[in-house]
C-alpha cells in the first residue's frame, strides 16, 4: 500500500547503514571470489542448475572452470525468475560493471573476462568491503581452527559445534579435538575438559558466538546423572550430552548460542555439494523449553529453516528474555517469507531482541545483494506499517532499521573476555 | 494495493459499528482501570518489559505503583515497535488526552497524574463504554461465580471450564464444585449431576457460551463405557470424560462451546504472571473430528493460538456446519497474522460462520484499541479484495463488516433459557 | 504496491494465453453443464450451503432440480463473500449473460431459464471451450476406463490410482482390475502384471500422467523383499507395495506421477457428497524422501492440500530435480493462499519446474473463472515483484506467465508412447 517513492527513499537511507553481518561462512584467508567460478560455485547456483536439469559432469573438480561457468549460465535461464538469480545480477552490475538487468548464456565470456580482470587486483577484497560498506563479518569456524592470521575485530570468530554434537563418535573428530586441546578423550569428563579449552581458546581470540545447526527432531535435555554414554557410538544421548555441555560453556564464557533449527542433512542423496539438505516442518520450539528455562543467562539467537515456524519464534522471543529472533535462514530467505516473518516479528517482539539479518555468505560479494534484498523488504514494511500506518516519522522508522541491523549486533554479541 | 483514502473511509464507517465483544476477561465488578498501574499491569506490558530485560522486582505487590509505572515505561522504549505499544498510545490519546503519538519514559508522571484524575471519576467505566461505543461484553466466569450484582444483558456470563477439565483431581477444585452445586462428589456420576447444575445456574443467569482453553495435544474422545476413572488423580481419561460431558451439557442447554486451542501452560517457568504460556505448532483440528461429528447440534467457536493452524480452521469451518472460525487469539493477534488469516477466512468460509473479533481484554480501556487494530486490517482487506477486486459497493463491503462483527454475535450466541 | 493499471494490463495479456488445464475431473462424454443444476451441484456450492445451514433434503436425487437451485441460491446469500461465489457470478456473466455482479435468491428463475436455453444448444461444450480459449483438458480416469469415444489430444487421459493403492483389498476393486486387464489376481505378482497392462493401455491411448491423492500420514517405502502381503485385507504394507509398483510403472512408461498430498477422506461423516474430506497439517514431504531418491527418472508433480506445506514444497522442488510444484489444490485454492504460495515458488524454484495452475473442475464452465482467479493473482505478483521490483519488462513478465501456465504443460507432460 505504501507509496513507492517513500519506500525508495527509505531504502536509500537504510542502505547507508554499515553492514555488520553476524553469520557468514566466509574464510578470512580467502574472503573474496577470485573468479566467476567462485561466484557461480555458490551452492544456490549449482543446486538450482542441477534441479533444472544440469548433470554432475560440469561440477567435477577437473572440469574446465570457464566452460563450467558457460554451462551454468545456460541453465541460469531456467531459473532467472528466482531471487538467487537477482543476487547474481546485482553482483555483476555492482562489482563487474555489467550494464544489463538480466544475465543470459551469451554473457558468460564477458562476465568471465571481466571477473578475471577485477578479481586479480591485489586489494579486491578490500574493494568489495568498501563498496559494500561492511564493518564487521562474523565467521563460522571449525572447532580446531587456530584463529590466527586475520583481524578478529573485523572477522569475528564463532565456534561451530556441529561436529562435536553430532559426529563425536567418529574417531577422526575425537582425534581433531584431542589435537586441538591436548586432551586425550577416554571418557566423557575428558570431553568436558576439552570443550572448556576450546571455549577458552575461542574467547581468547575474540569469539562472539557459539553456533550449531540442528535437525528438526532434536530435543535438548539435561544429562541424566549417572548415565553411562559411550563415546565411540552415535547416540541421541551423546549428542544431547555434548549439546548441554556447550550451553554450560556458553554460560560460563558468556557467549551467545546461535541455534539454527530444522535441517535434515543429506536428504537428496545425489544432490550437488551443499545441495542435499532439506527439512521436516513438524518441529517445534517446544522441544527447547527445558534449555531456555535452564540457561536464563545464555542468549539464544534462534534461526528457523522453515518460515512456518515463525509464529512460534515470534511467541518464544516475545516471552523468553533469553531468546532472540535471528535473521532469515536459507530456505526461508525469500522475500515472500521475509515479508511475512519480519512484519510479525516487528509487531510482536521487542526491537532489542531482533537480529535483523545475516548473509550466510561464503564470499564477500554476496553480502551486499543479500542485505539489499532484506533492506528492500524492510523499507516496505516500515513505510507501510510504521510511517503510513502508525504515523511514525521517517527518522524514527530509520532508527528502528538501524536498531535491528546495526545496534543490536554489538549489544547481543558483545566482546567477551576469557575467564579463569 | 488499495487506495489509502478508500481504506480510511471504510475504516471510519466500520468504526461506527457498536462493539459486541464476545470474549473478554473483564470483571463486571471492576471493569475499568483505576490507575495507570491497572493499564500497565496488563500481561502484555509486564511480559514484554521482562522479555526486554526488566527483573521481577518492580512487579512485586508491595512495590510502589507509581515507580513501577515509571520503570515499565523505561522498558517500553525497548518494545515501542510492537503493536501492543500502539494500543497503549491509543489508550493514552483517547482516554487521557495524551497529545503525542509515542510514549517515552519521561511521560510517566504526566500519564500517571492524568490517569489519577480521570479514572477517579465515579462514572469512569460508563465513560469508557460510551466513548468506545460498546454495546455488549462477554465475560469469562469461574464455574463457581454467583453471577450476581451486574447487568447480564450487558455483561454476558460465559462458563469457563478449564478448572473442571484439567484440575478436577485437585481437592480444592472438587470442593469449589461441591460448594457451588451442593453435590458431594464421590463418583463420576456425581460430577455429571454437578455439571448439569452449573449449566442450569449459568443459563438461568443469561450465559451465552461455555469456554475452555486446550493444550495442543488434547484429543476429545467419547468415554469408554464401563471404564473406571479416578477422580483424585490427574489423567487424560478424566479430562476427556469431563470435556465430553461439557459438550453434552452444551447440547442440552443450547450453549455454544468456545474452544481455544493450542496453549501449553507454564512453559517459561520464571515468566511473569500470565506471561508463561506458549504453544507447539504440531497440533491439528483433526484431533477434534470425533467431537465435531458427535455434536452436530452444538456450535463450536474455534480459536487458534498459532496462525499456522488457520489453513485448517478455514477448511474445517467451511465443511462442518457446527464449526465457527472465531477471532484472532493472543499470539495470533498481530496485524500481520490477522491480515492473512482474515483474508482467507473471508474467501473460504460462509460469512454467517465468522466471529470477526473479540478483545480478550481484562479492562474496558483495551477493547477499543484492539478492535480498532482489527478494523484497520478489515478495512484494508475489504478495500483491496471486495471493492477494488470484485467491484462491490462500499455499502456492501460495510455490510460484510457488520455481519462478522455485529450481526453474527447475536445469532451465534443467542439468549438461551434454562431447560427443565 | 503495484499500480492497478499495470496489474490490469498484465491480467488482460495473461488472459489471452490459451488454457492447458493439467488436472480436471471433467468427463469427455459430458464435459459441459446441461442445466443450472449441474453448475450448482458442484460440491463447493452444496457443501458451503450445507455448512451455512441447508439440510440434506434438497440434495436428494428425487428433489425437483429447479427448486433445489432456488434453495441453493437462498443459501448462497450466506456465503456470497467466498471466492467460490465469485466463480458462479463469473459463469453467470460470461456464459449466461447475467448483467449484475452479485447473485441473489431472486435471480434463481432467470438463471435457470437462461441456462435451459443456452445449455440445450447442441454445440454448447464447443462454445464454452472457445469462449474460454481452452486448448487442452487433462482428465482423471478410473483405471478401468476404456478411454474410447473422445479426442485424446484434447481430452488427455490420466490414470487415477487411488482405488488401486487404497482399496485393492475390496473384492469389487480386484474384480474391476481383473476385468480390465484379463488377469486373475491370485497373488501380488499378478497385480504387478495387471498394473503393467493398465499402463500399457493408458499410454497407448495417449495418457500423460498417473495421479493419486494421498492421506497426510502416508509414507512411501520400497517393498521388503520376501514380505508376504495379503491381497484381501487392508494394510499399509499393501498400499505401499502397490504405490511403489506404480512408481516403477511410471518410470518404465515415462509417465509423470501427480501426487496430491494430504487428504483425509470422510472426516465429516454426515457431509454432502464430496464435502466430507479434510486434512491434518502434520504431514511432511520428508515422508517422500525415499521415493524421490529412488526414482530420479520419474517426474513427481506435487500438490499440497494445506498451504502450510508450501514452504516444504518450495524447498523440495528447489532441490530435487524430479519434484515439480504443482498448482493450488482445493482448500489451498484461495487467493490469499495462492498469493503467498505463488510468490515464494517464483522466488525459489526454477520456472521450468512450476505447473502454474489446474482447475480441478468437473464441468467446463468452471475452468475459466478458476483460471481467471489465478491469473489475477499472478498479474499482481508479476507487477509487484518482477516489473516494479526488479525492473523486468512487461514482455518478460508475460513470458514468465506463459512459461508456468502453458509451455511447461507440454514439457512436463510430454506425449508418451507405449513400450514393448
Amino acid at each position: 500500500m505504501a507509496d513507492i517513492r517513500l519506500v525508495n527513499e527509505l531504502y536509500e537511507q537504510i542502505a547507508k547503514i554499515p553492514i555488520r553481518d553476524p553469520h557468514t561462512h566466509i574464510s578470512p584467508r580467502s574472503p573474496a571470489a577470485r573468479s566467476l567460478d567462485d561466484i557461480l560455485g555458490y551452492h544456490y547456483y549449482t543446486e538450482l542448475a542441477h534441479s533444472a536439469g544440469m548433470s554432475h559432469g560440469p561440477l567435477q573438480a577437473d572440469f574446465p572452470a570457464r566452460e563450467r561457468c558457460r554451462i551454468l549460465l545456460t541453465f541460469l535461464e531456467r531459473f532467472d525468475n528466482t531471487v538467487q538469480a537477482t543476487w547474481l545480477v546485482e553482483i555483476a552490475q555492482t562489482f563487474l560493471g555489467f550494464p544489463k538487468n538480466r544475465i543470459r548464456a551469451e554473457d558468460a565470456d564477458w562476465l568471465w573476462q571481466r571477473a578475471e580482470e577485477v578479481m586479480a587486483q591485489p586489494d579486491w577484497a578490500r574493494h568489495v568491503i568498501q563498496r559494500s560498506n561492511i564493518e564487521q563479518i562474523f565467521l563460522t569456524n571449525d572447532f580446531d581452527d587456530p584463529l590466527k592470521g586475520f583481524d578478529t575485530q573485523f572477522y569475528v570468530p564463532c565456534l561451530r559445534t556441529d561436529d562435536l554434537v553430532f559426529r563425536l563418535h567418529l574417531p577422526e573428530v575425537r582425534e581433531r579435538l584431542a589435537r586441538a586441546t591436548g586432551i586425550e578423550l577416554g571418557r566423557l569428563e575428558h570431553v568436558q575438559e576439552a570443550l572448556e579449552r576450546l571455549f577458552h581458546h575461542f574467547v581468547s581470540h575474540g569469539a562472539r558466538a557459539c553456533a550449531i545447526s540442528l535437525p528438526p527432531d532434536f530435543t535438548p535435555m539435561p544429562p541424566e546423572p549417572g548415565a553411562s554414554i559411550r563415546l565411540d557410538a552415535p547416540s541421541p544421548e551423546l549428542s544431547r550430552w555434548v549439546f548441554w555441555k556447550l550451553a554450560e560453556c556458553c554460560r560460563h564464557y558468556k557467549l551467545p548460542f546461535d541455534l539454527m533449527i530444522g535441517v535434515h542433512r543429506g536428504v537428496y542423496k545425489h544432490g550437488v555439494y551443499q545441495g542435499q539438505d532439506l527439512f521436516d516442518q513438524r518441529t517445534s520450539l517446544w522441544q527447547y523449553r527445558e534449555l531456555f528455562n535452564a540457561f536464563p543467562q545464555v542468549t539464544f539467537c534462534v534461526s528457523i529453516l522453515s518460515s512456518i515456524q515463525n509464529a512460534e519464534l515470534v511467541a518464544y522471543s516475545w516471552i523468553f528474555p533469553n531468546v532472540i529472533a535471528s535473521g532469515h535462514w536459507w530456505y526461508s530467505n525469500l522475500p515472500g517469507f521475509i515479508r511475512h516473518d519480519l512484519s510479525t516479528r516487528l509487531q510482536g517482539v521487542p526491537k532489542t531482541k531482533l537480529v535483523g539479518y545475516y548473509s550466510d555468505a561464503y564470499k564477500l560479494e554476496f553480502v551486499l545483494p543479500k542485505f539489499n534484498m532484506f533492506r528492500r523488504v524492510l523499507a516496505e514494511v516500515l513505510a507501510d506499517e510504521y510511517i503510513q500506518g502508525r504515523g511514525w516519522s521517517e527518522e524514527a522508522a530509520l532508527q528502528l532499521a538501524r536498531q535491528i541491523l546495526y545496534d543490536n549486533i554489538a549489544v547481543i554479541f558483545p566482546p567477551s573476555s576469557p575467564r579463569k
